[in-house]
């Protein structure tokens, strides 16, 4: 055998999976065929942080006044900048992979790779070449890429998905952006901020349909203050590129509507990168267009390993890491814990961001919990006033029986960085009473954690 | 009775204990001299950090190419209008709090409170009129104030501490800090920012010189970039007002100095208000210029109560506020757990922030304990870069024996944030490898958490 471990893919599943393996003594090799770091260094997490850092900024400055900060003359994005800076900024990370292989021993092997019955890879390079490599244990983590809608055909140029969304060769003047998951709705800020007039199509009745129905509710509001147009409950039916504006017809709950925009983005979802390499010739398992894996990520056939995005569970980095993590620990004869998928923290990066982890107040009342609910609004926070980021707030669940925190939902400047103390507190079975008693800092925004989860035990002091 | 309770002072201790009592059925009393809220609210941790908030968009807007964005003119902090806003913030907060009183029914008594024995508290206001009113419980939560240096006498005009700090009428054009705690590198930075040139003065060998030291080297590094000038080691021997500028003498290791400036800011401390308040005819111990409490802040005469600045232990906000709510709750007949002063953390809002819980590497060696200790710079954090904010790291510290969790220390933008999950995860005893099997959200910079654990116990994979 050529490797103790093959990789298809170097996303945050792939790349973190190889590390991890070299760490615990494997020879390992990854499969790449473009730059490494997979999506979400190249054209997901990192780039799109990057352009919403410079519309966060760019926010800041036309608000300087509010701070007392005065500008003489006009502050504008200058599109190509921005775009730009994003680029080189997931340039860097992707190099930063580069040296992670290198300092971990990890041989990288450019091109298409293709697995085989019998442990094998077959990889073919750019020139055609292609070349065979074994080893006993073979993770697939191709990723996803763009879901297709029908009345959407995406042709990169006039309705395109995140790829094209994040290296636009000029800013549009007007967009519409159909789906509003967090892709979706991250780009719709970004735009809107920079100037674009941003039209949002969902389909749910709510944006963010995912998230809490009052997160929901407050991203809708915000988002309009913002200037932003919302469409729920509404469906693209059809979509005509023919002439210079795109015309996007799009059945509403009022009626159908034809809007005119220059860019239509499509941001319905992933699907896993699953064709064309090798699954059938191997045998391996897959169910609705994922491959169907055990939960230590073993496929039905021994040796050959699946994880991230082209397995159920959140299409997200962090949990495409932790997958790779625990597959390797599992193969090399450690007793990792497996995920709890209860446990993932989802993060959305617009302004107001979102973060949430656990049930919704639905979903925890449909699992037949017996909860209390508390609140607190950013708007009675003394680091949001001082900070003027007074919109927003913390909603927390607890199972009223026996304790248990069941869900954390946050909208407001910030919450993505606050979400880890809900999920290690989770992790650790944190009763609400314990959260109180933890003295959180003032003033910061974390205090409204401590002050929501008071209000569900009718503590709560700044209310 | 008059009433169940009588708090004197209305601090994030007074007013805190306040409500918690009201919540608890006690019909309740406060005594204040000036505005509620005390010097937190009015002086202290929220109008600092309004000032604080206009220097970093100040910040941004220096460095709005590096994120794309063009200003065509110049951009330049209004002084008065930075101080207004500041000024604005905390008269809302303290708004607030009149509300928080007229909501949970307390009653609020204007003018300046005497203990007296017998469980009363005579009242005079600013009319010099007397009333004396009655409680079985009265909390003693008076505060402190700014520590006078003998070498530098507080006129409030030329040599000041940090009330007049934050409503100084115009810009000094040359400042020196003396004193680098929390109070002093808020300031420094404050001022450095808008364009202050400034100098701080430290007699210890480090600027914040409680925090970790690779801390404080890191925040040395990253504020002599900014062109602030620090003497360390230094003392200032003598002061003179008497001309236009002030002259400050300055001890330094090589040698003495003159500096000459416009302002000097005294920082170096408080001390706690317990003159003329009543102590010595009730007959309330004190030690080194504090009450004298147990651990649940009964003095030595039953029904008196101290907390906040004016006891032993951190003078911080929420150390004030956790107290008032284990006193009250104690004398309401409850089982409140005695506070942790180890898990307290400490925040620092400057630029970068520091912000820090537990033991320091250098105390927990001088503890006794074997320890493993954890880096991640945040110049490998893909967030970090991709907001621009590279400077910094975390530092994790436990111990090798059983796991503990002793210590978290935190440089770098939004590490205020951060620290609660250090906090609830010590409360929870949490070992390392719990965090590290808590999935962080991608990409954060809380994954840094993360990360520096892994790199406790060798698992780190983006170093």
């Amino acid at each position: 055998m050529d490797f103790d471990l093959i990789v298809l893919g170097t996303g945050p599943g792939g790349y973190v999976a190889a590390i991890r393996a070299s760490q615990l003594g494997m020879k390992v090799a990854v499969v790449e065929k473009e730059s490494l770091g997979g999506i979400c260094l190249n054209w997901g997490c990192i780039p799109t942080k990057a352009l919403l850092k410079s519309a966060n900024v760019f926010e800041y400055i036309k608000h300087a006044s509010d701070y007392g900060i005065e500008i003489k003359g006009e502050a504008r994005p200058d599109f190509s900048s921005v775009i730009k800076r994003s680029r080189q900024v997931a340039a860097g990370m992707s190099n930063g992979v580069n040296f992670l292989m290198k300092k971990n021993k990890i041989t990288v092997i450019s091109g298409y790779g293709k697995i085989q019955p019998g442990n094998k890879v077959e990889v073919t390079d750019s020139q055609g070449t292609s070349k065979t490599y074994s080893a006993p244990h073979i993770i697939i983590a191709t990723g996803g890429r763009s879901r297709q809608l029908p009345a959407l055909p995406q042709d990169g140029k006039k309705i395109i998905g995140y790829r094209e969304a994040m290296s636009l060769p000029e800013q549009p003047r007007r967009m519409v952006v159909v789906g509003s998951g967090a892709i979706g709705v991250e780009f719709a800020y970004f735009y809107a901020t920079m100037g674009t007039e941003v039209t949002i199509v969902e389909y749910m009745p709510t944006i963010v349909p995912l998230e809490d129905e009052e997160i929901s509710k407050q991203l809708e509001r915000s988002f309009k203050k913002q200037g932003i147009r919302i469409l729920t409950s509404s469906e693209v039916i059809a979509s005509d590129t023919s002439g210079q504006a795109v015309q996007v017809t799009v059945k509403t709950p009022k009626g159908e509507e034809t809007i005119q925009c220059d860019i239509v983005l499509s941001a319905v979802g992933i699907v896993a990168n699953i064709e064309n390499i090798g699954l059938e010739e191997v045998g391996i398992k897959t169910e609705k267009g994922k491959i169907t894996v055990d939960q230590y990520y073993r496929t039905n056939i021994p040796g050959y390993y699946a994880i991230g995005d082209c397995v159920p569970g959140q299409a997200l980095a962090h949990v495409a890491s932790a997958e790779g993590i625990i597959c390797v620990e599992k193969i090399a004869g450690l007793h990792p814990e497996p995920l709890n998928y209860n446990n993932i923290p989802g993060c959305t990066y617009c302004s107001p961001e979102i973060a949430s982890v656990g049930y919704t107040e639905k979903a925890a009342r449909e699992a037949g919990y017996e909860i209390k609910v508390g609140k607190f609004p950013f708007s009675a926070s003394g680091k949001a006033s001082a900070a003027g980021h007074k919109d927003g707030f913390v909603k927390v669940i607890f199972d009223a029986k026996y304790g248990e925190f069941l869900g954390c939902h946050m909208i407001g400047a910030n919450v993505t960085e606050m979400i880890a103390e809900a999920v290690v507190a989770r992790k650790l079975e944190t009763t609400g009473h314990e959260i109180i008693k933890s003295v959180h800092p003032h003033p910061t925004m974390s205090e409204a954690i401590m002050e929501a989860t008071a209000d569900a035990y009718g503590e709560v002091i700044h209310l």
